[in-house]
């Protein structure tokens, strides 16, 4: 059987054609926004991955989860909060109180609620090893089109590229974007790692049987 | 990469050989426990089949315990009940209560605590996926092993093997033992249902963000 990170690749490459042709894709990586509508944007992005990285956080000893989970590497939600409030040009402990955000929070988008509801459905759920399914669609999209989009919006919104202030999300600091295939073959550990737990179990539930008739009183008759 | 079932069956190929050849599997094996005794393991194997099956039907709808999740062709738990009744000559809404039952209770031995308590925490833990390897160990076990268990007890014990009255643990009614590849084979359906819902979720994730990319205010500039 092939590696679950082809597989991935494969099953949802309509679904990436889908989402990468859609018009609100266009306008973002064209860098067509306006810029009050990319802030709203990075907001709503902030609240998705703090909901995703507390899940992940959550669930990081999840042999499913376990090799992908890598928070210094990956987790981008103080990024986020880093790009927001370099324009909003306010603190960053304060931008949740900034009209910007308060006036998101009064009104959230239904595509908003949907993605935070989801995510947090799947972390109290019976099997939060789906979560794999998120970091691979997060994180592996953003070391991909989101090197292309980087580029579009600093050029948008006249950006330094050198100082990096505004697109700290795009940046993952110790990972060399062009390493993405040690990323994505991480993913195929997880299948690996999931076998290996389920083993180590299998032997444990023999070890268990074996414990219990070590409680057999000798018999009494020869 | 090979089938699970394969991985598992050579992977705990020592630990089955080290159960089958301790002193308590042989006693148990050739019919030499004393009645007392095997009732009493009878009893202590009731509260395993319990727990593990109520942990089952927990999380029955988990992706990876579903393929086997099979309660009516694999519980164990009544037909133990039924055997112990039978053996200890009482109604069987009532055998908890019996002396051999409250006794031991009073004093657990080790193995018994440690059986139940680590299948109970499988249950509460993050991935109850665990538990497939306790539906191998123990349901497979009963269908291949046990059989040859069932001739030797019904033999030690003076059991009708016509009537199956006190043998009904190793009675799976709607299932042919010798179509144990059909069961086998389930367990290799669990990785495949495994990588079919992580699959969903990733297009269920695509799906997300276009629909987050939906909320966008169109460019007021043009
Ligand atoms: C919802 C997520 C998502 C979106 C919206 C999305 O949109 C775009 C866009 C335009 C918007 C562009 C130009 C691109 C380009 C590329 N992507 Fe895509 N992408 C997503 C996920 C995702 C993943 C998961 C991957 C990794 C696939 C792999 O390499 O295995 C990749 C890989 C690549 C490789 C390249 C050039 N992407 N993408
Ligand atoms: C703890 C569980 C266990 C015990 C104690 C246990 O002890 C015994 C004994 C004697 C006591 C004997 C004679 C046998 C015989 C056989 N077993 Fe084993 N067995 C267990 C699990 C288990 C499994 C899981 C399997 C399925 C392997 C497979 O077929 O894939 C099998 C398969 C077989 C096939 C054969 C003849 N067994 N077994």
């Amino acid at each position: 059987s092939q590696p679950i990170s082809i597989i991935l690749r494969e099953e949802t490459s309509d679904a990436h054609v889908a989402t990468e042709h859609s018009q609100g894709a266009g306008w973002l990586a064209r860098g067509e926004l306006d810029l009050e509508e990319y802030v709203r944007f990075l907001m709503m992005f902030w609240h998705i991955y703090d909901t995703l990285e507390r899940a992940l956080e959550r669930h990081g000893s999840n042999p499913v989860l376990e090799p992908t989970y890598n928070p210094t590497l990956l987790s981008r939600a103080s990024n986020l909060a880093s790009d927001i409030a370099f324009f909003l040009q306010c603190p960053e402990a304060t931008w949740q109180s900034h009209p910007a955000h308060t006036s998101l929070l009064l009104s959230r988008p239904q595509g908003f609620v949907e993605y935070i509801t989801h995510l947090q459905a799947l972390s109290d759920s019976a099997d939060p090893s789906l979560l794999l399914a998120h970091t691979y669609v997060r994180y592996l999209g953003d070391l991909s089109g989101g090197q292309v989009i980087r580029r579009r919006v600093a050029k948008a919104y006249g950006i330094d590229l050198a100082s990096g202030e505004g697109v700290k999300f795009y940046d993952f600091k110790s990972l060399d974007v062009n390493k993405r295939g040690d990323i994505i073959r991480v993913f195929d550990i997880s299948i690996t790692s999931f076998q290996a737990a389920m083993l180590k179990e299998a032997n444990k539930a023999f070890e268990l049987k074996l414990n219990l008739f070590c409680t057999f009183k000798p018999p009494k008759s020869p």
